[in-house]
């Protein structure tokens, strides 16, 4: 008999017949005792049909105005899924963000949670109902409605478990879990029973869109046990996402392997070493709006030294350019680059506490005769940066050498 | 340096290309120095389209889930107008009804307003911003979505304007005021440059479907100015609703020629006359839900009478089988009806204090030879009953007779 936030995205509730099947699902759980606060993402597609139809009368819409009008697709879904619910005999009541009160600072379009009023659910699921809330939606403090940004209702659905002190926050999705790696290049991928909150994070921010990061961050904040589920099998216990601390000691090393083609790499080589010199490569392309990724600096001779780094691959030549403006004024010796590379991570609190991690993969990759052109490493990961053309290879190799094909997830 | 409310349909808003052309209308009101609150209705096929998608889940939509879905039309349209105001340069903001504080009861669906909080509109207008309010759309006393029923962007327009006290209520709609009569009828039908507040209830009822009723009755209580507009003309006045107390002196006699082709007479002939008899006839029809209009009762012969009504014309078999078995409970000698009828009307405040206006009526029809089935009077309105093929050519000639063609309306 546990309380229980469960999330449905577009996909899930893409059409009548799919709320129909949300709705059943839900039955299923409210059959065996529990109780359920559903949030609901606006059907697939439409948040996209509204912001178009922003963009026919303003360029850049008016952030307030657009929440207004984006916000209308949640408030649908919920509609038709309260009422989908009553038509199978549950009762059921929905809420706006307004109405649960979830206040939110006045950052249209990517607003951050700052309270949740938990009365008026709390009196619903006494009364056993369901109660089912808008997701990626809320008010500010003057009134005006919110929006969390994008894959925001995952963010809203982490901050209801957390109000309400859920037993567990359900995301379900169109894929089943996490896994160790892209099945689609790796067949032996396997889906972990278990991730931690910082290893999720990392293979987010890597390109494993499973969930938005920053439910990821509000759920480790707030301690909500989180599970990613699919919302298209009947059975599954997809993947929950622990906390390090309880579970450290089942860890495996590494969980997964992330990866990521979308990048291109910049070096600017016999730049003068002094202090600020970073900045000055760096601050004009920040300037441009383009998100720098790894940034390695090298040692080099002669007080010089070599500064490379990563940007996304749309917007490398307009990163090139600006870099051969910089290099006249620093004084660089030269600027090249590649757009044709690959970052691949291997992700694992267990790096912590075992050495030798980085090493082997070192090994793995120079065994297949794959150069690594630029290494990065955090805490719990280690990122390489390879040519494109040996992606698949090394994610397979490195699958296999870290015992991820065979492991029976902890 | 007025204040004024403007309403404008979903016809007006049915694209982005009209919301401009309705933000380039308020530019020209603004540019003259009026305060502007404007309320919008759901984009054309909106409202219809969100019901039908509730109607795919649930047979009969509950109330207030559907009151939750079908209240995102209004959403839509009021950012997408803000946007386009900004976009020509003035500076607007969109409300919600709940943002309002649009106070109604509990009545999903065709929800009662009992208040409106005017702080913030007040802060808004003051400040120099265009106010946008959506229609048709309120909050109850537990913080639920309320609508107010069909057509009741007019409604929330005239109680904008009456808790605001706003000097006028314009209503634009896709025709360009009230007319003596249908112009599709009579071409020589002429739009009227004021009528009074009870003729355009009389009207509205009868078929002149240019303004909710709801939104006539509740100008006359707050006596809001009230003005019907087109949204689609660049100028025209349109037709003012006024108070009778104020002009009645200009008054034409007949206001207006109204006229219904949806009417079906049943007659009950040799009813005993007791008392209670019109309840035991006219009980089992209403508790069939059917509407009955015209109601007439005739001294008959020999302790008995005649009792006759019309029902709308889909109602009337059900209503002739109906009175078939109530027949033989009051023991009634002949059930008889006929569904080839047509309901004309005179209205006109002047009615009131001028004689013979009735008996002008019947001799006109008698002069074409027009017989009157069924004969209903109230104070300012004669409606009569003829066969329907008679309807347009009743009309002219009443329309000629009252003097509507040649008249330039007060």
């Amino acid at each position: 008999m546990a309380l229980i936030v469960q999330k449905y995205g577009g996909t899930s509730v893409g059409s009548t017949e799919r709320i129909k099947n949300v709705a059943r699902r839900i039955a299923k759980w409210k059959a065996q005792g529990h109780s359920l606060v559903v949030v609901l993402s606006a059907m697939s597609g439409e948040t996209n049909r509204l912001i178009a139809l922003a963009k026919e009368i303003q360029e850049t819409p008016n952030p307030r105005e657009l929440d207004v009008i984006v916000s209308t697709g949640e408030q649908v879904t919920i509609g038709l899924l309260a009422m989908a619910l009553q038509e199978i005999g549950l009762e059921a009541k929905s809420y706006c963000g307004w109405q649960v009160k979830l206040t939110t600072d006045s950052a249209h379009g990517k607003a951050r949670i700052s309270s949740i009023d938990d009365e008026a659910m709390r009196a619903d699921l006494d009364a056993g109902r369901v109660v089912i809330v808008a997701g990626f939606q809320g008010v500010d403090e003057n009134g005006a409605i919110t929006t969390l940004g994008r894959g925001g209702s995952d963010t809203s659905a982490v901050a209801l478990a957390a109000a309400l002190k859920a037993d567990e926050c359900q995301i379900y999705t169109d894929v089943d879990g996490v896994y160790t790696t892209d099945p689609r290049v790796e067949p032996e991928a396997r889906r972990l029973k278990t991730i931690t909150f910082e290893e999720m994070i990392e293979l987010a921010s890597l390109g494993s869109k499973v969930l938005q990061i920053r439910s990821v961050e509000f759920a480790g904040k707030y301690k909500v046990r989180l599970r990613v589920l699919s919302s298209f099998e009947e059975e599954g216990e997809g993947t929950l996402i622990t906390f390090e601390e309880d579970e450290s000691m089942e860890q495996a090393v590494v969980a997964g392997i992330a990866f990521d083609r979308n990048e291109a790499r910049i070096n600017v080589k016999g730049v003068p070493d002094r202090p600020g010199i970073a900045y000055q490569i760096l601050g004009p392309v920040a300037d441009a709006n383009i998100e720098v990724d790894m940034i390695i600096q090298n040692v080099g001779d002669h007080g010089a030294t070599d500064f490379s780094f990563t940007v996304p691959r749309g917007e490398y030549n307009k990163a090139l350019s600006i870099l051969r403006d910089v290099q006249t004024h620093i004084g660089a010796a030269k600027v090249e680059g590649d757009d044709k590379v690959a970052k691949i991570s291997i992700v694992g609190v267990g790096m912590r506490s075992h050495c030798g991690i980085a090493s082997t993969m070192f090994r793995t990759l120079a065994e297949e005769g794959i150069n690594i052109q630029l290494i990065s490493t955090s805490e719990i990961k280690v990122s390489v940066l390879v040519d494109e053309k040996y992606l698949e290879l090394a994610v397979r190799v490195l699958h296999k050498a870290f015992g991820l094909n065979q492991k029976i997830s902890a």
